[in-house]
């Protein structure tokens, strides 16, 4: 294993990784990269604080420098994000993963919340929130790919404050919670300006794989929850009839999701079903719990509405802030920390795994921009007492994968003896990815409309128990493909069945399991706080993780075992530029070679397309 | 392909078959067929019509010669079937498929019929008959293997029956049943004695495939109405808790069997789970429906049981069928003769599918002996009122099945090029059967003693969607593993997936589709009748399948599609005996080389493993 000292030197682009080893630098790297294609026009991005000195190396004094990259390196590309957009899959992708995977886990979420701090937030503020969200994010950030609406760690965040508050006076929480955004977005400002995104690069595997688990724990405890909440708010009938709505709606996605990724049929009608699973499954689960006769009786419960741009309670939009007193105003700045923390770990992962290393992406990211438009979104949706919106995983990244062109190639493998002399295997290959914003602000426009009220009385027909099925889809995704399993998986496998080269066979199993250990550590402790007061607390759990892999990890392991089953969540370069290049490290010096266990299963068995749900793996 | 003109050349038998081509004629087959061996003593089979001449070649004027040649043969493994029985297997196939697998079965046909003829077949008719059927063939049959009890088939015909004397009087019922019972039994023996189960040698895949997928269909249709049938007595909550129950229920048991049958863990805990998969299953759902609370509170309905030993009407166990019209007696013969020809085909398909190739028997099969026990048994089963038991499927085939000992092997394939130079792929290989009548025999002791107060009393708390959670998972199983559905996933699989050796692919595509015709037509007939009064003219259909392919599907196929496509049920030699040796076919003149893709598929991945109720494939 080749260990180079240069500075400039990234990991493989694994979508590009023909040539792995051409010496790279940052100047160059952009036509070295991509030698047989006519690159599009970038800019270098000469953006970096490695090996500055003096006082030009840190960070918080040299401020803005960070964004200023960021539009100067995405501007370019303005005008491509719009026309390149001209394609089949930037329909698909909009029907796919934005109106259905971010519409109905927010409606979900709302639901959860509508339970929780005593109704304040409603559908209204849910699609409000989200419509805001696929605006700004679609219309003027740097990273369009990633879908930015409200995640259940905002909805916890919620209700835990109010908890919070209800112990001390409960008509404060609206003005509490706008003062929590307002630091909050304060915060955003300062990380955004501060160029402090760049300790994003240091993210990896180890740490995201822990936050999917966590967050699809979650999705399915929500999922369990709204079905329980349905026993208690409308009795046994509905809650019955809801289980068996939920159970046989995860059935359906999850079937339809195998069918289309499989090599049955041919590969349009796969794509079709794997791109409409979800819209296939909610029509005709809807449909059902409408048919007339005993099930139309059992009268199930549905997702309640109120007047069409209203707020749900009787209040005008804005909230009345300045009339919080000053001491609950300082209250709320610790708070609004903490949903910066959240915030800043939780979209900036959304923004890494959605440019992930297994998509061959071509334009550049920008993270400090990204932040700083969050920032503004935050503020908006605190003064309006709307859910505050956030980069979503795993919809992000289901949604980058809508926007890949997959080609399933077929691999003959000959064989020295039996079996004919070969073997096929299919083999998946990204070959593109149509880099645009316009799938992003299509779904931004259909939860505009979703919030006129003919729509609203559409989406009150839909039984909560297909809100259920969601989060075990999205939550299962997330379990199922997570890299935790997969370790698992490995370890309790029967010896002689696994690959002789499989990478993970060259490091002892105490370290495998040393390492599941410590990542399974990482979920046990935040989905256990989750249920009470101290899950505010969250955010500095899963932050703690970065420094932990960095700092403590590599005296537990060698390097060799690291690579092995370790490897940067975005190693594309054009991504990391906005980062200021691929992190080194001090006792590994590079970030080469890592990620040896995921190359092995891509050569194996190409990458793995985004299931429903799916976290990146 | 060498075609042999030898009129006892048998098809090769697949599990030893690793000299197929050794010339072996009726006297001597023993001793070669197993020459590495030492073989226990077997007489000589010496029983075949075939070259037989003059009066010699009638069937019916040589009454008993089979019966006689059934016991000769099988009388001398007596001792062994018992002193072979002391191994762990016994002990799971005790529990695995005949507890669970023909117990619940029973029971949920009890429901079935309990709706249907009035009340007049109840839990404690349905454990007498199981009982009664696997007291007399663990004991005293020839092919102890096949698992004897009521099936969905036979309670289609008991209310089939009803519907019709309903509409001249109702009173007659249990004694005209009696008497159909009592022709029935007499066509049994006129068939046992006449030597006429020859025929069944000329059952190929053809017609046990749609006779396989035609029970799935009818067991999932059971199911489901089976749940119907709890909204109408019970009422909505009642209904959907048990739509709830059935589906996890089922969800439960599929996913233990896939543990069980992949490479994760153990060999030997892999082989606990699939062994105990039902058991494991059902204790947890039972005890899911007993968990205080709302789930407790919804009282879902259970097994309805009355005073043990006494039948479920008011009566004496003796029907007294003597009372019937002379008329009446007359009107049941052609529909005992329908019974008959039911059992004809459903019993001995059983014990074809219970013995079938992949299997590596060693004992002999005794087709006309059985036949005439089950004459017996129908006789005395009439005569008590309880339902008329046959041969199971797919329960007898699962009951050999968990009598195999299977060793996953692995096999390495050396490859040419990449791949770290080989693969490596689980083979599961079946090194021999259990072949015994102690589980059988237990597993009548078991049902007796489930026939007892206090164990009516657990069977009390089983709910009664377990019921149709069974029918889901044996249906299915049925449906998952048919060779009709395999050969429909080839036709729509991807072409250049396939590999090239698959001899499928040497005959035209659309030759496999007019095959595939030809069996979904026989299974759509029949499935469509069923629910109409016509349903018992069911066995008709079936039984002109055999002539229907030997007599007719020569004239569409070649001898070499038919050899790729299909295969006889059973090829065993030892088995095949009982019925005159292997067929000879006129213009084929042999069954050498039939069986070509099953071939293909047992080199590439071994045999399969029976899953939870799958027929055999």
């Amino acid at each position: 294993m080749e260990i180079k000292d240069s500075s400039s030197s990234a990991p493989n682009d694994s979508s590009t990784g023909t040539e792995p080893d051409i010496p790279s630098n940052t100047e160059t790297r952009s036509s070295q990269l991509h030698p047989k294609e006519s690159p599009p026009p970038r800019p270098a991005p000469g953006y970096t604080f490695d090996g500055q000195t003096g006082w030009e190396k840190f960070r918080l004094l040299r401020p803005g420098w960070g964004m200023y990259h960021d539009v100067r390196r995405r501007l370019p590309f303005y005008r491509s994000d719009i026309t390149d957009a001209f394609t089949y899959r930037t329909i698909a992708s909009t029907i796919r993963p934005n109106l259905y995977k971010s519409l109905l886990p927010a409606l979900a979420y709302t639901l959860d919340m509508d339970r929780r701090p005593n109704g304040f937030y409603g559908v209204n503020e849910s699609l409000f929130s989200s419509a805001l969200a696929a605006m700004v994010f679609s219309t003027i950030s740097a990273q369009p790919l990633t879908i930015v609406g409200i995640t259940g760690l905002i909805s916890l965040f919620n209700y835990t404050i109010y908890d919070i508050i209800e112990i001390y006076d409960v008509t404060l929480y609206p003005r509490f919670m706008c003062w929590t955004a307002i630091w909050a977005a304060i915060f955003h400002w300062v990380v955004a300006f501060g160029n402090l995104c760049d300790y994003m690069r240091y993210v990896t595997d180890f740490s995201s794989e822990v936050f999917g688990m966590y967050v699809g724990i979650i999705y399915m405890i929500k999922g369990v929850e709204e079905l329980v909440s349905l026993f208690d708010s409308y009795g046994v009938v509905d809650g019955y009839l809801s289980c068996v709505i939920a159970i046989l709606y995860f059935a359906t996605v999850y079937a339809l999701e195998k069918l289309g990724n499989g090599v049955l049929a041919k590969p349009w009608a796969r794509g079709l079903l794997a791109d409409y699973a979800y819209p296939i499954a909610t029509l005709f689960w809807v449909g059902f719990s409408h048919i007339p006769g005993t099930l139309k009786r059992s009268n199930i419960s549905t997702l309640p509405i109120t007047r069409a741009f209203y707020p749900t309670q009787q209040r005008s939009w804005l909230i009345e802030f300045w009339t919080l007193d000053v001491k609950w105003i300082f209250v709320a700045m610790p708070f609004g920390f903490l949903v910066m923390l959240l915030f800043y770990y939780d979209h900036n992962v959304s923004c890494l795994t959605a440019q992930a290393k297994q998509y061959p992406l071509k334009k550049p990211g920008g993270f400090h921009w990204d932040f700083f438009l969050l920032g503004c979104t935050t503020f908006i949706a605190g003064i309006l007492g709307i859910p505050l919106p956030n980069g979503l995983v795993p919809q992000a990244p289901v949604h980058t994968d809508s926007l890949t062109v997959y080609e399933t190639e077929l691999r003959v493998i000959a064989t020295e003896e039996g079996e004919g002399n070969e073997i096929r295997r299919p083999i998946v290959k990204a070959s593109k990815v149509v880099e645009q914003r316009v799938s992003h602000f299509l779904m931004g426009l259909g939860i505009i409309g979703t919030m006129t009220g003919p729509l609203l009385i559409v989406l009150h027909t839909m039984p909560r128990a297909i809100f259920s099925g969601v989060f075990f889809v999205v939550g299962w995704g997330s379990i199922e493909s997570n890299g935790i399993t997969k370790k698992l998986l490995f370890l309790l496998s029967e010896r002689r069945f696994i690959q002789s080269n499989d990478p993970l066979l060259q490091i002892p199993r105490s370290k495998i399991w040393l390492y599941l250990f410590c990542q399974m550590i990482g979920v046990a402790l935040p989905v256990a706080i989750s249920q009470t007061i101290a899950a505010i607390g969250f955010p500095v759990l899963v932050c703690i993780l970065i420094p932990f892999r960095w700092v403590l990890m590599p005296k537990f392991f060698s390097l060799k075992e690291l690579q092995v089953m370790d490897d940067l969540t975005a190693t594309n370069e054009v991504v990391l530029a906005s980062l200021g290049g691929a992190p080194k490290i001090a006792d590994t010096s590079s970030t080469e070679g890592f990620g040896l266990e995921r190359e092995f299963s891509e050569r194996r068995s190409g990458v793995p397309r985004q299931r429903v749900g799916s976290f990146h793996r």
